[in-house]
């Protein structure tokens, strides 16, 4: 197969992605969204909230990083984020997933966007602790938008959301402060279960 | 306002997106496709197939022209590439959304962002050329992959989808080359109807 050929193969399996159904609801509760338009969402966000980035980041590179960071789950499915049980196998069978869904791709385009994924799930570079940040604050919105819709059928408990957001509120002070008092207020609301 | 909230309430209005639906089915032919994931498919193309631009292209530039070329339509919906009566009002019902939606930004970004749609709809620059090709490509290849059903359904012919083209794939020899190919495909199987 030529290298256009591979690439557009990928592309139409990419397509699965918008059949990918996460635990947010849209902000008027139609239904769940789906992990392409979380993805899109994202990199709308980087954009526009990049001058929030505690340290300068490669905008395309965390564009590219937040549009792919889910692609995985097109096979190995979507895993919520207070979901303990599935979260202690989620890193095996997404870099399986990967390693399968690349493969489609050129060589080169394929050992860099494992590397890419790599990155953002390391959170370790100042484009991958700005993407994580975005992937915390989206559903963080998209809930309060909702009244908390998502967190009440879950009973999730403050202390679960606070130390998921210590891990994924890495690179924005600004961000994290302004994810902190959305979620103290859905505290306040009784949305998010004080514990 | 502070900056930061009116950043975050454009962002959330943004959510509007995931429910502005277009023609094309998606490739499992479950539904049709909405914005927002029109929009994610073109920027993970943007990034693949950056290689096939015509003239060197800013990748983040394009990205953000593909993420937000469909925004408007949150206020002017969707105008189906065919549809000739509504196309002849697209042009004003879209500035007249762009100016309603992107002054829920701060004025810099409002500015930036216009002066970003505007570029895309001309098509005049490098990145807007290659943001129209890709535009162009990806229904086309959601249609093949469901054996032409949206042109079946609307009955299209070979004249409307080359004259389309014409205008459309611009940015990227390589892709138009491959769009025709595509297209000359479905003409044979009589999914595009041979005028």
């Amino acid at each position: 197969m030529n290298r256009l050929d591979q690439q557009m193969k990928f592309i139409l399996e990419a397509d699965k992605l918008k059949q990918v159904f996460r635990q947010s609801y849209l902000s008027d509760e139609s239904r769940k969204e789906n992990d392409a338009e979380h993805s899109w969402h994202l990199a709308v966000m980087a954009y526009l909230l990049q001058e929030y980035a505690d340290e300068p980041v490669d905008l395309s590179r965390v564009m590219i990083m937040v549009l792919m960071h889910d692609m995985v789950e097109i096979y190995a499915g979507d895993t919520y984020a207070y979901d303990t049980e599935n979260q202690s196998t989620q890193r095996a069978r997404e870099e399986e997933a990967a390693e399968r869904l690349y493969s489609l791709l050129p060589k080169d385009q394929k050992e860099t966007l494992l590397a890419i994924f790599r990155e953002f799930e390391e959170a370790k570079t100042p484009e991958a602790r700005f993407a994580n940040t975005l992937d915390n604050l989206e559903p963080l919105m998209l809930n309060d938008a909702v009244n908390g819709r998502g967190w009440r059928e879950h009973q999730i408990r403050y202390e679960q959301v606070r130390s998921r957001q210590e891990k994924k509120l890495v690179g924005s002070k600004v961000l994290k402060e302004y994810a902190k008092e959305l979620v103290e207020k859905n505290v306040k609301k009784g949305n998010i279960l004080d514990s």
